[in-house]
């Protein structure tokens, strides 16, 4: 029976990634050898990252200025890059609070100095993303959450932000068209639309670097990394590999702005029936709404039961809400195709 | 063709781990879904982590004063994690310089603290291990690396450490049989002796940590890692996956006791033939050559190219030396049948 995967991440990635990076491993490039047992600093895998880092800046349309990482460690391990290589010693960052990993981030960066954050929506439990005109000069750096899993928000209008604007785009990256150039520093973790958990894209602007004054440890330092062309150490190979596969299925299906309007669709025909349909409402306010997580909960709990074992019958994975907030939660990442909300719809329908 | 992997890492694993982790890829435990599309918050997953963290403790005979984690970025990320947590503030450290990744591991050191290098081959280019006899409880800790993969050197014989005892043991982790409860902390990176690349292997005396009296970013905090069983943000899901394979196949050929005698006939194999032959020499001193990475060189220039085109026609991959060094290095690690190193000593016999 054919599956709907609705998971927050990792999460589903186009079919044919499965089954390119399957084969690589069973054979990787005829070289009669797995993609896990070579050398990263083969030929095969050297042209693996270069092309990975190379799709990257097409997709974004960035230029030179800019470099291409992929560490390991995750977002988290992020939290504490950003203001190891951009506070200043004795300096201060500004951050939005808009959800769970915004806090997250804001946590790390209060180790290293001075936090004011500008806006936060958490007593009223992060269910709208706080509205900032214009970030100060007086910071090192701003720093935003672009899209908020667990509570199913996206900022869509940036501020106008007069210092670094560093965002983690973990949930939304390269799947609507933003100008990708108005910033100086954005990280992902791979496992929601760049690839498979294990690895974290940064893209960075080179001339922002090495100017916080710390003392860095080597790994989290940006520098380090650009400098060695992101083979600073042995990379998580494979998942640089099946991030580079889903990297060419996004290129060859039209790019970021073909991606964009098919995740419109989706979320709008998702969207569309819980307005339509009473025993449905979303936890945020309308205008912040996500295109990549739709949260929502159940009016009528008990409908609850009928609900869950219909969708599980339907097929669909992973629609559980995150739990801290319960609920379901529907992702509709970029490699989700909208026959399966179209299922989920279905399924809203017949309760 | 068959190829024989003598690659020093990422290296050959069990041809089994290749084979059920691409099935998993495509379908992972009959769930329908790859295993790159699944929560790790899953059931499925949760219990390849549990199984993993289990196995290392079975394998190293350690009992429940031990966590096992199963971090990203690397074991250079541990050059920075361990002073950050057992180096307290205005302390100091010792550690053994073996070589490249020793004197990694002690610059990363050097910028939290104090760093005395009680042992040091350098000025011999690291052509042997420096010998302790004991390291002194005025160390917060001592560190050293149990094999050094460039120059194909490994310690036999531990110190006695009256301080925590750390080891570096990323190229030859699961290879012999050594008292492993005698070390507070072992990291080492998968892609040798584990798994392939993307995670590193940490298993930690519960007691020793919390005590550093520093702020650590959470990332680089072992307690916070152990405190969520691993789980603290989305580990490298397909690596961990892997790495329990690779696990398993270790567990059911006989643990590190059989995996050891095999480690130990195939570089006696290599060895006999390097002493043989006077064509060929090592690098190092007899008594400090290591099981798993035999580098060695050709003591005649003429016959280099001849040989390159043999060992190459004979199917062998990953036969050159580190770039720091030149010359050749078979990598022997566990997953490397005798029958390949049989290859090699027939080519070597042949030129």
């Amino acid at each position: 029976m054919k599956k709907h995967n609705f998971s927050a991440g990792p999460c589903i990635l186009p079919q044919e990634v499965f089954q390119k990076s399957a084969e690589a491993i069973l054979d990787f490039n005829g070289m009669g050898l797995s993609i896990l047992e070579i050398s990263h600093r083969s030929k095969d895998f050297i042209a693996v990252m270069d092309e990975a880092r190379a799709i990257v800046k097409r997709l974004m349309n960035l230029n030179d200025d800019y470099d291409v990482l992929f560490l390991g460690g995750g977002a988290s391990l992020q939290f504490a890059m950003v203001p190891f290589n951009l506070m200043k010693e004795n300096g201060k960052a500004a951050y939005l609070d808009s959800g769970n990993w915004a806090a997250n981030a804001i946590k790390e960066a209060k180790k290293l100095g001075t936090v004011d954050v500008i806006g936060s929506s958490k007593e009223e439990n992060y269910s709208f993303i706080p509205k900032i005109e214009e970030v100060g000069a007086e910071y090192d750096y701003f720093h935003c959450t672009s899209n908020n899993t667990i509570y199913g928000t996206q900022i869509k209008d940036f501020p106008k932000v007069n210092t670094l604007m560093v965002s983690d785009m973990s949930s939304d990256i390269f799947s609507r068209v933003i100008d990708y150039s108005k910033f100086d520093l954005i990280y992902a973790g791979a496992q929601k639309n760049m690839g498979p958990a294990g690895t974290t894209l940064v893209v960075v602007k080179k001339e922002i670097l090495g100017k916080s004054g710390r003392i860095i440890p080597s790994y989290l330092d940006y520098a380090q990394h650009v400098a060695k062309e992101s083979m600073f150490n042995t990379p998580p190979v494979f998942a640089v590999y099946a991030s580079l596969l889903t990297l060419q299925w996004l290129e060859n299906n039209g790019g970021i702005a073909a991606a964009e309007e098919r995740n419109i669709a989706k979320a709008k025909l998702l969207y569309d029936e819980i307005d339509r349909n009473p025993l449905f409402e979303c936890f945020c306010v309308p205008e912040d709404r996500s295109l990549m997580n739709v949260s929502f909960k159940i009016t009528d709990e008990s409908k609850k039961e009928a609900f869950d074992n219909a969708w599980k019958a339907a097929g669909i994975n992973g629609l559980n809400g995150h739990r801290s907030l319960g609920g379901y939660r529907a992702s509709l990442y970029n490699a989700l195709p909208i026959e399966s909300v179209q299922v989920l719809v279905d399924v809203m329908k017949s309760i």
